[in-house]
């Protein structure tokens, strides 16, 4: 029953890994583009009666590499991730072998004490003197699991109870968050204003609370930002908590992509008062590179977490068990079962220390400034912002026919066009990735946004190819 | 800066994971138990400044497989999960290296036509005829990805302007669900009575249904089981399906652990009129093995899932791209970054086939059968129901002492206290997992409930290990 064999399978994949570059692509192209309908007829998706043997198997998989973003190359700053601590991806192939599942100490007897320590390592990072935390399936989910924790802390009967029969609750943000699910609609996250570096402005957060107290809303949540999408800015945590602390409004940082600065001495500051948040998320597969999903979500407050979630599952949480059911951590989760994602971050830790962490960020962040002093003066490129406070820099570029002209609104509307462009052209020649985005300036208008990650280890002449391939594509315009 | 050797630790993984018999410790004690304080002791958990070196590491990884559950070994049937299909193993060793997250077209290509495809597959082994799907992070996330389609659909507004001003909403279960995160509470999450093999009875859904009407409340969703997590109860979809048509209720199925039996054409009558519902979760990491995680969620309602759950992050959802965006499957999710859960799936399909697929589900019921009947008759075995549906067999075991004696009262709380206590020496022996949960008779009262699984493939001899087993330390207590 059992053919092909299995375990030859698994060592053609290691071999496939090896022969491809998977793990270290910087010879080959970011990317092979091919249509979505012309890609169907490259690999047989189908999925038919019939059973593949190990060489069709085989083939399949390389050409699965062939036409899969590589997202390991040096040439990848598309997104906030990039490519993979090989620590981490080894923990991975370790722990996805174990199959085990978070939900107990019973069956994850390690991964529970894993997942403890490193929960206690980043409270002291944070600041945090009490509290709890657990890993989740994403910075999402993680960020849900604030709100969460504010509702049931403002309103416990909401978990009994629901929604209904309490006032509107309102939850403030500069970014975009994801709260529908939670029963708070979208008209009920308000937008607060931010500055021209993107930062959330206080004062603006203090009247939208203001105001929706005055329209008989229940101000219940902020969610500050270390590290938002685009333009990768720092709300200001220490302002914010003020005023939180004066509306006894539940502080939680998004730190999906800042919080990696906290691994560094030269950066962590930039976070500004992370321990002064009631909650915390941090996406360790960002910019530090474990293989995803990796997210930690943590609270300052005890128990909190039990108390809100817990379903007491009798199958699961049997309370009659021979050792210290405070093992038991599934209980905090809403998953029933949960991957091991802690695991790929203490190996990671294990072998880097701090030390070798902070190596790593300092090099994404030397990288980021090379590339934005290297930018700042060059024609054809204009920094849509100055500064900038995580590994984001954001720039239009300017073809030549258009430079020195003058810039109404007709101007800016073909720069619009500008990104879009040149993303076409660099992804179908395949030679770099960088990603772009709108800004309300002038209109939407749309601008790169070079990313630069702990992995691989970036250098200034990849920061320098960037800009020569930008070019090279922008004057083929 | 990046000592030790990144490539020698893969090795050294891949080796150990080899030598340690990590996919196939059948030679192995599934459990090698050492009590969490103690636990402390035998595995450096510290993250110091000090960084381990590659031998460290390695010493570190082999104490850390010595000391995990072997879920891949025969003797393991806690969960309704068990071994991992090492062909399923195998994708996941390759996409977490090519560390591809599912969110666009553009940086997963291959992966979004991989999960199209599977999508339409199992909408058409459930026998849906439209609809859309995806990937969660497991059965809770899945499940609750149809409640939250369920509130769109009966009150789209739910999306921009939250629950508040709407009447209570109340949800139908025989199974725990997680809802309060939706706002739901959990007192509105209404428990429907089931028969004594655990299935949800019609008549007390009506009734209840009825009910809440009365009291105002607004009936919106049943969540009906295909596999109950303790009694693999299947609830009967077709008659529950005839009551949220007669009362236009959402009808979700949860099959995370009874879906499997879709993939046999000997035992998917038993799931029922699946096709008669609204949504449909399924975990293929449960019985049929593959790797955790990998949950899939299927409604039979087209774009409502892009319509309910999109937030349209112009970030990533540019609609200014170069190809159709349409392939940008992202914007379904309540997540921003999406492991890509669905190649695992494909590639053990595209190897088995549906015949192979067959063949291990029907091997994982052969043995349940076989377990069954084993013990039907057994001395100190008592089977909890006479019939089961999917692969869970439930059975007191009842010592010598207690034979024969009268089953009052009494008798039951000492019975109560045999699952416990034989698991503890099982565990501690490390010769066999089996889990134990409790039931409502005669109050609550533990018995085991044995599970196979598709992976490793079991043999009748395994079933007779387990009695064994259970014999020995039953006697032994």
């Amino acid at each position: 029953m059992d053919t092909p064999n299995v375990f030859e399978f698994l060592e053609r994949i290691v071999n496939l890994i090896k022969e491809e570059n998977v793990l270290n692509p910087q010879e080959e192209d970011v990317i092979e583009y091919v249509d979505p309908e012309d890609l169907k007829n490259k690999i047989d998706f189908s999925l038919t009666k019939r059973c593949a043997n190990l060489d069709e198997l085989e083939a399949t998989c390389r050409k699965i590499i062939k036409y899969s973003v590589k997202t390991n190359s040096a040439k990848f700053h598309n997104q906030l991730y990039g490519g993979t601590d090989l620590f981490g991806l080894g923990a991975t192939w370790l722990s996805e072998s174990l199959n085990t599942n978070q939900h107990t100490f019973e069956v994850a007897p390690i991964f529970s004490l894993i997942e403890l320590e490193i929960v206690e390592k980043v409270k002291s990072l944070i600041g945090y003197k009490e509290g709890d935390g657990l890993f989740s399936p994403g910075g999402s989910i993680s960020n849900m699991y604030g709100m969460i924790l504010a509702r049931y802390k403002m309103f416990p009967q909401s978990k009994t109870k629901g929604l209904t029969g309490l006032p509107v609750l309102v939850a403030f943000t500069s970014e975009e968050a994801r709260a529908h699910w939670l029963g708070i609609g979208t008209d009920n996250l308000i937008k607060i204003k931010t500055d021209s570096l993107g930062r959330m402005i206080p004062e603006d957060l203090e009247k939208q609370i203001s105001r929706s107290k005055e329209t008989g809303c229940v101000p219940l949540f902020v969610n500050a930002t270390a590290g938002t999408t685009v333009l990768g800015a720092v709300d200001p945590i220490e302002k914010i908590a003020d005023i939180c602390n004066k509306y006894k409004l539940w502080l939680h940082v998004d730190a999906c992509y800042g919080g990696t600065l906290l691994l560094s001495k030269n950066y962590k500051e930039r976070l500004g008062a992370l321990y002064r948040s009631d909650s915390f998320a941090w996406n360790p597969h960002k910019m530090l590179g474990a293989p995803m999903q990796c997210s930690i979500f943590i609270t300052r407050h005890n128990n909190i977490l039990h108390e809100c979630n817990s379903a007491s599952a009798m199958y699961l949480f049997q309370q009659d068990k021979f050792y210290d059911v405070s093992y038991d951590t599934g209980d905090k989760s809403i998953q029933c079962g949960r991957k091991v994602d802690s695991f790929k971050l203490w190996i990671m830790w294990k072998v880097r220390g701090l030390t070798g962490f902070q190596s790593l960020v300092d090099n994404a962040m030397n990288c980021a400034h090379y590339f934005k002093s290297a930018i700042e003066n060059l024609e054809g490129f204009r920094l849509v912002q100055n500064q900038f406070e995580i590994t984001a820099v954001c720039f239009w570029y300017i073809p030549k026919n258009l430079r020195g002209k003058k810039e109404d609104a007709n101007w800016w509307k073909q720069i619009n066009n500008v990104a879009p462009a040149i993303k076409e052209k660099m992804v179908k020649n395949g030679k770099l990735m960088v990603g772009y985005s709108p800004l309300h300036h002038k209109g939407l208008c749309n601008f790169f946004r070079m990313i630069t990650t702990c992995h691989p280890i970036l250098t200034h002449s990849d920061m320098d190819y960037v800009i020569t391939q930008i070019q090279l594509f922008g004057e083929a315009l």
